[in-house]
C-alpha cells in the first residue's frame, strides 16, 4: 500500500518510520527542500518531493501540518487525488477540523495520536513513537465505515491503542485531560511570578522541588501549543475553566471557614478518583 | 554527640539512620513498643523506648511527629532536660510551631526538611532520604545563635542544603511552591468529576496521560497532609490562592476575548519563568 505523508515533523517524520518499517511504500510531501532531503537520507520516507502532485498514486494520505495548515491543504491536494483516497489528519482538536475538511471530501477521517516529545520537526522523528500511546478516530455519521476500517488498520500497525468517537466528544474529554491541565498550571507559575517580596521569591525559587516541577510542567510547555489549544478547542476549554474555578472556589471557601471535614472530604474524593484516570 | 528523636515514623526514621551512620549515638521515642522494637532490628537507634525520661543524657532533640503534636511533645520532655539541650522540630509549617514553642525553650530551633516519599511509617525510613534535598532552619532574633550552629551542623551531616529564614518566610515561601500546588491540583481533579456524560468521562479517563498524571499528582496525594498545611498555613495559602485565582481570571478572560496575543505572552511568560523555579 502506497501512503502520503504531508508535513514531515516529529509526528508525520514518525509515522513514515514505522509505517516504512510495516514495509508500507511512503511519499512524504514536505515544503522544504531540505526537510525532504534529510527524510531520504534517514530512511524516513521511500520518495519526498515539495509537489503535492507526487501525491495522485497514494491510496491513504496523512496531513501532519499544524492545525491551521489542514483545512488549505486538503483543498491544495484534492485535484491530484482519485475519489477512492483517504485523507486523515492528526490535529490535536478534532471539530472545526472535521467541519472544515468532510464537505470537501467524503472519504476525509478526523484523527488525533496522543503522543509527542518536548521536541519538534524531523530531527525528533522517532521510530515507536505511537506504540502504546491512544490514538482517537472520529468518525461522523457520514464518514464510509471503509474508510474508518482501513486506517484503524494502519493505527494498529503502529501498536497504537484505538479508540473511536464523535469529534464533539473528543474535543470535550481532551479539554479536561489535556488542555485545562495547561491553563491551571500556567496560571499557577503566574501566582508565582506575583510574590513581590524578593527573599520570598528567591527561596520559594530554590526551595521548588517534585511537587511543583509536575504541577507546572505542562504550563510551562510551548506556548504555540498553548495558544492552538484554547483557539481551536475554545468553547469546550472555556467550559471545562468555568467548572474549574467553581470547584477552586469550593476548595478556598472550606478553607476560609476553617472546615476542615469538608477540606478532608474533597481530598479524599480526589485522591479516590485520580487513579481512575491513571489505570 | 547523643541524639534524641522523638516520633519514628519516615522523617525520624530515615534520621536515625543516617546519624548513626555518621557515628552519632542516636536515642529514639515512640508511642508504641512494637515501633521501638522494628527501630532496634532495623538499627535505626542504638537505643528505643516509650519513655520520654530516656532523653535527658541527650544534647539535640528531633521533634519528628505530626504538626498537632509538636508542642505537646515539647511541653512532656522539658522537665527531663537540662538547659543547654538543644530542641529541633521538622514540621512543614513553622511560624504556628515557632510561636508555640519558643516562649517554652530558649534553645528552640524550628526546621523543615524538604523531603519525604509517597510512603509513611516507620517501615518507609530510608538511609540517605535528606541527600541533596532542601532543610530550612528558622530561627527567631530570640534565638542562641550556637543553637542555629550546633543544628545547621548537623543538617550539614545528612548532605543537606541549608538555608536559614524566619518562620514567616518559610511559610510564605513553601505556600507557593508546596501548598497551592496541591489545592490547584486537587480543584483539576475535583473539575474532571463533574463531567456528566459517561462517554465523554470514560473516554477522557481512557486518554489521560502523562500532562493529567504530572498535574494531578500532588492533588492525589495524601489528604491527610493536605489538611494540615490549610490548617497550619491557613493565611499564606489563602493569600495564593487568592493571587492564582486572580491569574485563573486573566487567562480566562483573554480566552474569552479571543485574545491570542496576550495569551500567547502568558504561556510564553510562564515558559521563560518556570526555568528559575528548576535550577
Amino acid at each position: 500500500m502506497k501512503i502520503g505523508i504531508v508535513g514531515l515533523g516529529l509526528i508525520g517524520g514518525s509515522l513514515g518510520i514505522d509505517l516504512r518499517a510495516c514495509g508500507l511504500e511512503v511519499i512524504g510531501i514536505s515544503r522544504h527542500q531540505e526537510t525532504c532531503k534529510i527524510a531520504l537520507e534517514r530512511g524516513i520516507v521511500d520518495e519526498a518531493s515539495v509537489h503535492l502532485s507526487q501525491l495522485s498514486t497514494t491510496e491513504i494520505i496523512f496531513i501532519c501540518t499544524p492545525i491551521a495548515a489542514i483545512f488549505p491543504t486538503v483543498q491544495k491536494i484534492i485535484p491530484y487525488l482519485s475519489f477512492e483516497t483517504i485523507i486523515a489528519d492528526v490535529g490535536s482538536v478534532k471539530k472545526p477540523i472535521v467541519e472544515e475538511c468532510s464537505p470537501l471530501w467524503k472519504n476525509f477521517l478526523g484523527g488525533h495520536p496522543m503522543a509527542g516529545t518536548a521536541d519538534q520537526g524531523i530531527d525528533a522523528a522517532q521510530k515507536d513513537l505511537f506504540k502504546g500511546a491512544s490514538y482517537v478516530l472520529t468518525p461522523t455519521e457520514n464518514t464510509p465505515l471503509e474508510c474508518v476500517k482501513k486506517v484503524a488498520e494502519i493505527v494498529q500497525l503502529l501498536k497504537s491503542n484505538v479508540y473511536i468517537c464523535s469529534p464533539d466528544v473528543h474535543d470535550r474529554a481532551v479539554a479536561w485531560i489535556s488542555h485545562l491541565p495547561v491553563m491551571v498550571s500556567a496560571s499557577l507559575i503566574q501566582a508565582c511570578m506575583n510574590e513581590t517580596n524578593l527573599e520570598i521569591l528567591q527561596l520559594a525559587q530554590q526551595l521548588a522541588s517534585s511537587g511543583f516541577r509536575d504541577t507546572s510542567r505542562v504550563g510551562g510547555g510551548n506556548p504555540e501549543l498553548g495558544v492552538m489549544m484554547a483557539r481551536y478547542n475554545r468553547q469546550e476549554l472555556l467550559r471545562s475553566l468555568f467548572q474549574y474555578r467553581q470547584n477552586l472556589d469550593q476548595l478556598i471557601e472550606q478553607i476560609e471557614q476553617e472546615n476542615w471535614d469538608n477540606l478532608s472530604k474533597i481530598l479524599s474524593d480526589s485522591q479516590k478518583v485520580r487513579t481512575r484516570f491513571l489505570s
